[in-house]
């Protein structure tokens, strides 16, 4: 028998790192709540017809097909026999690729009986057949919320207020929080008569972080731009400070198109509804996000004493059930990366010390007979929420330490002949090392107060 | 474009009911994690060679299979176009079946790290391509705990607690522990010169429920059996009070075999064990539950109270591993059945009235110079842990009310000209109805109090 293993790309998470994980996603959860909130799941299978077409034409190779079930041959003409011809008719599910397109169909599917505006969050994995490498991986876990059905730009003011209580309650102070509007990247690239280059220069101005300013006017020029369209590109590409003296500065730079407008009134309200108080937050105007289906304001969250990208995203759309038929319903989402955030905190050692203890106190019986003895104090300890095991066996005590020791456990109290005879429990504080003898009314005390 | 649907036999949860699904979800892992429980998460996809084969030709069939990425039918000859033939070759991975195979899976795979008796918890979804009916699903969540790693009766004994626990913070306080011994249905059916009947003669008995005593006999009578076998495996089906007496009338009723010797051994040192407090616990000897790799004691929970099959089941196992190449390694584990629990407490009402409320207080903007008025009030709130939402638009006071109504919030804090002029908010209890003008100072109190 070959030893098992897991599909490339795709995890175990153990109890540590379990533990870790909750930690992040609970904080997450209970930022969103209290902003208001409420929890949506969607099925992992979503019907292909739901899920072709939404995210490119790469995005659809990179779904996850399921097979039909049964003789899933039977009908089909040999001369099908081609994987790009066959795929179709031999799958009618996949695995979901975002939480955005689930939640659309989700909100078509039941536009009756939700009220609006409609304020979801969604923490559930993803699947992408995406060539693993580090960080990237095949299910990886996504938290979105979106507000569906306003303009609000209140909605904004929010997300940058959430993302504000997140990071500083997961202890994570050393970020920034950038931001931009589409329309004032439509506006400069008006300025700069480039307009019809549009998704192209927002895909190259995204790359300045890896590429560099000269890095990117290569590419301007590459696609045809002249010195004096890449100048006037290229002084976008600064990050600065979110006030009112940056927002007129960039308002006064530019003509009054009415990508211009929307896009100056939008920020100034926004600074308004922030009530100017706008610690981490940067207007980066090289800030583009790929999605095409962004219309208003953007934003990207970026840790900044890690080398690491993105660790949150997201922005407004207009129309996003849309491509389900329901038009009209504008929203705006952000979504918090999970495993990057993961993988900062570990580096910054940013886990709280006891948040991967699950167990308080371990009895260990030194014979058979103690376990009678110890089981309804076990009881008496879990009324109070103290988390607590016997452990099963009356093996040695260095085995039955060396467990505690292997799962973080902070007590252990040793119950063998001595003890039931003077009915007490030796007391070992597993960190301290002390031990002492108390009696069975003092335990819950003992471990309550220390 | 045609309406959007999800396959069959899956669901979303929306939020009253992801409300109502974290609650009983909740419950289950504290009581887990007070036991010393800790959670594992694995992958939805798994390899086919770790999932083919463990749950018998007909669970084979009911695996989802995800079609190889990229051109999958490259290499692949013509004559292989034959659903049966074909399978193997263009699907390597499969969604898990249940959340046991990959325990057995992760625990080999990690055997070295892994510091036994391993006690762990997983609540995740799991997939069967089953037909879709009444209550069954192709996407549903199992709630398993699992001790490996040591034959101690005190896991038994642990998990007949976490049943207690579990339903009677649940509220659910009519239903039955039901327990039996496999190794006692052995020793029956020894007696009865049954035994190479013996894994049909448990199926039957299984079904005693559905078909009642004469359906058993008939069913007996039909494999082979004769009057007074019938009488020996029948004398098995009935359910007692877990107590000694019981079990010294069974311990009588039987020769002393190995078998016969090992389960009474087994009852009597868990009654022990429980220290003789069986409220709501059976023996019931029709117990049987189909799986093959049980060899010990086995559970069942019951709600009396409803017509419905049971909410968790469980029993001990000898060598889970062994599928995978590490023998020796025995262990025990339960499951909660979370869609029945679900309905159980839905008939009986039992769910918390304010379980599905996700927001404290709505801010109701009369207009939109009161989104600044609201703001600051609304992240005091927040800092006191009050959920708190501003309706994002200057909407008729009509349709904010409205939106209050439909998420089951139960303050309106209405800000118009005259609040803003003299520096209060008109709270509204939107259940009373009644309305005060409370000062800015007073609010949280207001809603922290009352």
């Amino acid at each position: 028998m070959s030893k098992p293993s897991i599909p490339r790309g795709t995890r175990d998470f153990g109890p540590k790192i379990m533990a870790k994980r909750k930690y992040i996603l609970n904080t997450i959860e209970v930022v969103y709540q209290s902003f208001g909130f409420m929890p949506l799941e969607t099925p992992a299978m979503e019907n292909l017809s739901t899920l072709t077409g939404k995210y490119g034409a790469e995005g659809d190779q990179l779904l996850f097909k399921i097979l039909n079930s049964g003789d899933y041959l039977k009908d089909i003409a040999t001369d099908q026999f081609e994987s790009k011809k066959l795929t179709s008719q031999i799958s009618e599910k996949g695995l979901r690729y975002d939480l955005t397109v689930p939640l659309a169909r989700f909100v078509v599917m039941n536009q009756n009986e939700v009220t609006f505006p409609f304020k979801r969050y969604q923490m559930q994995p993803v699947w992408r057949a995406d060539r693993p490498q580090k960080g990237r991986y095949r299910e990886f876990w996504q938290c979105d919320a979106d507000v569906l059905g306003t303009n609000s730009l209140l909605c904004e003011a929010d997300f940058i207020k959430i993302y504000k209580q997140v990071f500083s309650k997961l202890g994570l102070n050393d970020f920034e929080i950038r931001i931009n509007h589409r329309k004032l990247l439509e506006a400069v690239v008006e300025k700069a008569d480039a307009s019809i280059h549009f998704k192209t220069i927002t895909i190259i101005i995204d790359k300045a972080d890896k590429i560099g300013i000269e890095g990117v006017k290569n590419e301007l020029i590459n696609i045809g731009l002249n010195e004096s369209q890449c100048t006037i590109i290229l002084s976008l590409l600064n990050k600065q400070k979110f006030n009112l003296e940056n927002i007129g500065t960039i308002k006064n730079a530019l003509p009054e198109t009415d990508n211009a407008k929307k896009a100056i009134e939008d920020l100034s309200s926004l600074l308004d509804l922030l009530n100017h108080e706008t610690d981490y937050v940067f207007l980066d105007g090289s800030l583009a996000r790929g999605l095409d289906y962004y219309t208003g304001c953007i934003f990207e969250v970026v840790p900044t004493s890690v080398q690491m990208g993105s660790i949150s995203g997201g922005g407004r759309y207009d129309d996003l059930t849309g491509i389900f038929g329901l038009k009209g319903i504008s929203g705006i989402g952000i979504s918090f990366g999970i495993d990057r955030i993961y993988d900062v905190m570990e580096e910054l050692n940013l886990f709280p010390a006891d948040g991967t203890n699950f167990t308080d106190i371990l009895f260990c019986c030194m014979d058979d007979s103690a376990f009678q003895y110890c089981l309804p104090l076990a009881d008496a300890l879990r009324t109070h929420h103290i988390k607590t095991e016997i452990y099963p066996d009356a093996a040695k005590l260095k085995k039955q330490l060396d467990y505690a020791n292997s799962k973080n456990i902070q007590w252990a109290a040793i119950i063998g002949e001595n003890e039931m005879k003077n009915n007490v429990i030796s007391l070992k504080n597993l960190i301290s090392g002390e031990q002492q003898s108390v009696s069975k009314n003092e335990l819950t005390g003992r471990i309550k107060n220390i």
